[in-house]
C-alpha cells in the first residue's frame, strides 16, 4: 500500500495520519504494527505533535540550525547535503501499534512526512503486520 | 501488553529492560521481533549502555546542548518546545530482535525511556511478532 | 540471520546493501519487511545514499561537530562517549518494506552500518517478517 504526497516548499513538515488511518482501516487489521516508510534520501517520517503547527516549524528550525546548509563535501556535487544529513538522523520509517483496528498514537501523537529537499512529489510505503 | 513507568524529574532516562525481558519470557516466543513503543510526543524509546549510569546523563546533556530550552514558537502555548524536538530526533520507538526467547541485545545494550518533560507517567506499549 | 562486518578507522560508514539483498533473495520472501539490527551501542545503521561517498563523510563530519568527543562524564570510564551519544541519537535498527522479494529502498538509499568507535568487528542481524 502506497501514496503520494506533495511538498510546496524547500522544508516542509506534511500531516499524513489521516491517510494512514485509512489505509489501516480498509485492511481491517486488528492487532499487530504498522510500518510507516519513505524511500527517499533527503525525506524522513516523524511521530510528533501538530496540533500545534508551530511544533513542526520548531523541529525545522532546530534542524536547521544544527546541521547548516551549503558547507558540505556532497554540495559541490548536489546541493542537498545538509537534506541527507537530517534525513539520517530522523530515518525513512516508523513503527507505531495496532490494536482493535486503531493505530495506538497518543493524544498528542501524529504521523508526518518530513522533507528537508523539496519541494517534491514523495512516496509513503505502509506495511502492516498482523499479531495473532 | 503495556506497562507504566513514572519519571520523578525534570529529565530521566529510565531502564525499562526488566520489564520488557519479563514480556517476552511471558509470551513464550521463540523468534522474531520485540517493538517497543511510547505513545507521548516529549519522550523516546533509547537502546544504548546503563552499566555506567554515566552515559545516560551524558544523553541528556548532549541533547540539552543541542536543542537549548525556552526559545523556540511553540514555548509560548506550552513550555516544553525542545522536549518534541528531542523526542523527534530519537524517536517513539526501538525493534529488537528476538532468538530462543531471548532479546539479542548487545553486552552493552539496554532498554530505556527517555522522558523529557516529567515528571510524569508514562506508557510503554510492547508488541511481539513471531517468525516461523 | 547474521553477518560480521570490520571497520578500518576510528569512525567509519559500512556499505552492507549487498549482504543484506542476499539475505533476502536466499529466504525467498515475497512481502514483508526486513528489520537490520546492530547489536552494539557504539554502532548504529544508517539509510541514506552512499553514491556519493562524500555524503558519509559528511554524516560523520556534522555528528562530530554536534557530539564532540573527550568532555563527558564516561570518557573518565572509557574513552567514547561521544560514540555512545551517536549511536542513541541515530539508533541500532531499520526497518525496510519487501516487495516480490526485494527491498523497497528508494534509488538513492543504501543501507550502511556506522561505526562511530572503530576499528572494531561488529555483528549485524537481519529479521524478515513475512507478510501475507
Amino acid at each position: 500500500m502506497e501514496f503520494q504526497v506533495k511538498s510546496t516548499k524547500k522544508q516542509e513538515i506534511i500531516d499524513i495520519t489521516a491517510q494512514i488511518k485509512q489505509i489501516l482501516k480498509e485492511s481491517q487489521t486488528k492487532k499487530g504494527i504498522l510500518i510507516i516508510y519513505t524511500p527517499h534520501a533527503t525525506a524522513a517520517i516523524i511521530i510528533n505533535e501538530n496540533y500545534d503547527p508551530n511544533i513542526c516549524d520548531d523541529i525545522l528550525e532546530a534542524l536547521d540550525n544544527l546541521i547548516p546548509q551549503g558547507k558540505w563535501r556532497h554540495d559541490k556535487i548536489d546541493n542537498n547535503a545538509a537534506a541527507h544529513i537530517k534525513a539520517s538522523i530522523i530515518g525513512p520509517s516508523q513503527t507505531i501499534p495496532i490494536k482493535d483496528n486503531k493505530l495506538q498514537l497518543g493524544t498528542w501523537q501524529n504521523c508526518m512526512l518530513a522533507d528537508f529537499d523539496g519541494p517534491k512529489n514523495r512516496r509513503v510505503i505502509v506495511n502492516i503486520i498482523q499479531n495473532k
